[in-house]
C-alpha cells in the first residue's frame, strides 16, 4: 500500500504543501513516524513534535503550518482527516465471500448475496441475514436473529434468539448479545430468588459498533434499545430494557443497569456505573468512573468521586470526609457564638 | 401462544374481575403494551400508568384495583405472579435432545439422559454430564468436570478442568469457570513474578444462575465456591478461593477478590469492589460501586464514593476533600480560642 | 502424585525438621488440610492456626518453628516455597502433541515442531506458532499474528490480525487481543462518528500471563505494547496504544484507556480506573478502585475514593461533600472575625 501525497491530497480534498511525488506507505505519530510514514499534528500544542518527527509529511492546520519544512497536508479538522485516511492504510484482512464448509447452518435461514461465514459459525432456525454480512468464525446466532445489510460480527460472538441487528454495525469478539437480563424476584415461601423470563429481546441500530467482551442484555417487559450510530467500547453492560439514544458515546467498562433511558449524543466515560430505571436527557457527559445514581435532567457534564492522592494524605481525607456531618455542626456553633 | 384469562388465573392461582374468556398473547410493560396483552402493576405509584394502558388486563394487589375499568387479576405479589405467568410466554427456543454430530466428546466421559449437546461442543477426559444437561454450541467442558441434572450452558462457555456445577443451573455465554487465579510471588533472585499453580477448582451449588462475560476463578489453596441459589450477574469476577453463600445476589461488572467469604441472603450491587481475604456476614446490602476494603460484621446497608455533581462544583469539592485534615485542625483551633 | 518430605525437601531445597518418610499427596490452607496435605504459614499472625490444623507438615520461617509439633520445611521465603510446589501438584490437564482433525488451519500458517492445537481452533493465513505452542479448543487466530516458543492460549480465546506475542506467555479463556481500539471522530456534516480505522497491532512480551475475558486493544497510531513479565489478572480493559512497562501486575476488572504510559515493577490493584494520555512512573501502586485522572511522577502508592460506611451515615457524609466549597468559606469567614 503505497500513495503519493498528492494522490492523497486529490482523494481526501486537502490542500497539500510541498513535493507531490513524495510516497507514503503508512501512517504514524508524530513522534514514532519513520521516513515514508505520514503523522498528525491534532493540536498546537504539540508544534514542538514538529521539528525532531522524521514523518516525510504532516496532516495539520493551515495555522500550524508556516513554519514547517517537510510537506504538509492542510485540513480544518485534522482528526477528520486522519479517519478517512486511516481507512486507507488498514492491514485488515478482507473478507472472503462463501460459508465455510465447517458452518452448521439451519435449512430454515435467509442468507443474503455476498455474505461470508467463516469456520465452525453455528446459525439457528429462522435467522436473516441480508447482503454482505460478515460472520467470522465461531459465532453462534440464535433463533430468528435478524442481522442488516453489511454487519460484521468478529470472532466468537455470541447472539441469544430473536435479536435484531441493524446495517452495517460492526460487533467485537467474545461479546454477548441478548443473554437474559438479570431479573430474579424473591419468593418467601422458599426463602429463594425465582427467575424472571427475559422474553423481549435486542434491537440495535444501524451503524452501530459494539467492542469486544461486551454484553447486551434482553428485555423482561420490552426490549432493550441501542439507536443508530451508538458507539460501545470493551466490556460494556447494558441491563435490560434499557434505551440509549442515537449517536452516544459509551467508553469502556461502563455499566448501565436496567430500564434506564439514555439520550443522544451523550459521552459517557469509561468504568462509569448508571443505576436503573433513571432517565438521562441528551447531551450528557459523564467523566470516567463517575455513579450515576439519580436522573440527569439538563445537558452538561457530570462526575462523582474524589482525585487520587498519596495513600498517606488519602487516609486522613477519608477520615475528615466521615467527620464531615459532624465538622458542619462544629462549624455551625462556631458561627451561632460569634454573631 | 394464547392463553384466555380465566386460565391464567387457574393456572397461577390468581383472583381475576372480569371477562374470563379475553384471550392474551403476550405480557409487557403498562406503557408499552398493546391490547391483546398482559401488564403489571407493581406499585400503587404507578397507577396513573393505569389510565392510558393499552394492555387487556393488568396483575395487580387488591388494594389497586378498585377503579380498574379492564379486567384485572389480584395477587398479594405482582412481581412473584410476574416470574411465573413471563416463563409460560418465553419464546427462548426449546433444547433438541441429542448429540450434534460436530461435537468433539471424550470416549471417557458420563452422559445422562435425555442430554442436548449442540455444535462445534467439545467436552474432555472424565467428563461427568446427568440426566436433561444442555450443552449450547461452541462450548468447552474441561476434564472431570461435573454437570448436575437439568443444568444448562449458553453458547461459548468454558469451564476448565475439574469444576463442579449443581443440578438447574444457567450459565450464560462468553463465561469462564475454573481459569486460574491472579497468584503470583515475586522472586528478588530473577526480580520477576512467578506463577503459583492453582490446584483447586471452582464448586457451585444448586439452581446458580451465573449471567455472560463473568468470571470465577479456581482456587490456590481450596475451593472456589458458589452457594445454592447464588444469582450472579454478567460479567462478575470471582477470584480463587472466595465462596458465596446461598442465596446471594450479585449485580453486573462487581469484582469480588480472593479469599474472601461472603454471606447468604447478600445484596450486592452493580460494580462494587471487594477486596481479598475478608469476610461478609448474611443480609448485607452493598449499594452500586462502593468499595468494601474491610469485613463487614453486622447486616445492613453500605456505601462508598461521592454523589453524582456537575463537573465545575464537583472540582471544587475534591479540592475541599483533599484539606479535610487541613480544615479540621482549623476548626479546633477556632474551637480553642472561642472557649 | 504422592511424594515424601524428605523429596520435597530435597527438591525445593527446604530444611525439614521431622519424619522425612511422611507421604504428602497434596497441599491446603493450614485450616482446610487433611492428613497427607502439606500447608503453608506465611505470616507469623497465623501461627494460632498451626495448633488446630490437621496437615501433616508445614512449610514457615525458621522463627515460626520453635514450638511446632508436627514435621515442618523451612523457608525464609514461604510463599515462594509454595508457588514452587504447588506446581507439582497441579491436576491440570497435559498438553497432547498434535493438531486436531477439526481444527481449520490455512496453508500458508508456520507450525513449529511439538505443538498442540485443539478441536475447532480456526488459525488464519501467514501465522507463525513456534515451537511447543498451545492452542486449546475452540481459539481463533488471526492472520500473520505471531506466538513465541511454549506460549498456551485456553479454550475460546480470540486473537485479531497482526497481534505478536512472545514466548512463555499464558493467556485465558475469552480474551481477546487486538481488536479495534475505540476511535471516533465527530463529523459535524453528518452529525455522527467515524471510525478511525485502527492499523497498528498489540506487541506483547515473553512470559506474559492474562486472564480471563480481558481485551486489549489494538493501536491506531502506534502498537499497544505488554512488556515481558507483566500480569493481567481477568476482565482487565487496555486501551489503544498503551504501553504497560515490564513486570506490572494488574489486578481484575481495571480499565485503561488508550495512549497511557505505565512503567515497570507496578501494583495496580483490581477495578482501577486510568485515564488516556498520562503517564505513570515505574514501582507505582495504586489502590482498588482508585481512578488515575493525572500522570504519576512520583513512585508510592496512591489512592482514591472514600471509605465503606453505614448508608444513613454515608448519605449525610455526602451531602457534607456537596458543601465543602461552601464549608471552607464559612471556615475562613470565622478565622477572620477571630484575629
Amino acid at each position: 500500500m503505497k500513495i503519493s501525497l498528492g494522490e492523497i491530497a486529490d482523494q481526501f480534498d486537502l490542500e497539500l504543501k510541498g513535493d507531490a511525488s513524495v510516497e507514503i506507505s503508512g501512517i504514524a505519530s508524530l513522534v514514532d513516524a519513520a521516513p515514508g510514514e505520514l503523522a498528525f499534528l491534532f493540536h498546537s500544542s504539540y508544534k514542538n513534535q514538529l521539528k525532531t518527527s522524521n514523518a516525510s509529511a504532516i496532516v495539520l492546520r493551515g495555522v500550524d503550518s508556516v513554519d514547517c519544512t517537510i510537506p504538509v497536508l492542510i485540513s480544518d479538522q485534522p482528526r477528520l482527516a486522519w479517519a478517512r485516511i486511516a481507512a486507507f492504510f488498514d492491514p485488515a484482512p478482507r473478507h472472503k465471500v462463501g460459508i465455510h464448509e465447517t458452518a452448521v447452518i439451519s435449512e430454515n435461514c435467509t442468507l443474503g448475496a455476498g455474505i461470508s461465514i467463516g469456520a465452525h459459525v453455528v446459525i439457528e432456525d429462522g435467522a436473516k441475514l441480508s447482503d454482505g454480512v460478515c460472520i467470522d468464525a465461531g459465532c453462534f446466532i440464535g433463533e430468528r436473529v435478524s442481522i442488516g445489510e453489511g454487519t460484521r460480527l468478529h470472532a466468537n460472538v455470541t447472539i441469544y434468539h430473536d435479536v435484531q441487528l441493524g446495517y452495517d454495525c460492526i460487533v467485537h469478539s467474545a461479546t454477548v448479545l441478548g443473554a437474559d437480563g438479570f431479573g430474579f424476584e424473591y419468593d418467601k415461601s422458599t426463602a429463594s430468588l425465582v427467575k424472571i423470563a427475559q422474553v423481549f429481546a435486542v434491537i440495535i441500530g444501524d451503524k452501530v459498533e459494539i467492542g469486544a467482551g461486551s454484553t447486551i442484555d434482553r428485555g423482561a417487559l420490552n426490549h432493550t434499545r441501542i439507536g443508530d450510530g451508538v458507539k460501545i467500547d470493551n466490556q460494556v453492560q447494558v441491563g435490560h430494557g434499557t434505551s440509549v439514544g442515537s449517536h452516544t458515546a459509551i467508553s469502556g467498562c461502563t455499566a448501565i443497569a436496567g430500564s434506564t433511558r439514555i439520550g443522544s449524543y451523550c459521552l459517557i466515560g469509561g468504568g462509569v456505573g448508571i443505576i436503573d430505571n433513571i432517565e438521562i436527557v441528551d447531551q450528557v457527559e459523564i467523566t470516567a468512573m463517575s455513579l450515576v445514581s439519580q436522573s440527569i435532567t439538563e445537558k452538561g457534564r457530570f462526575s462523582s468521586g474524589t482525585g487520587l492522592m498519596p495513600g498517606s494524605d488519602w487516609k486522613r481525607s477519608i477520615v475528615g470526609f466521615r467527620k464531615l456531618p459532624e465538622l458542619i455542626k462544629r462549624l455551625r456553633r462556631l458561627e451561632k457564638k460569634a454573631n
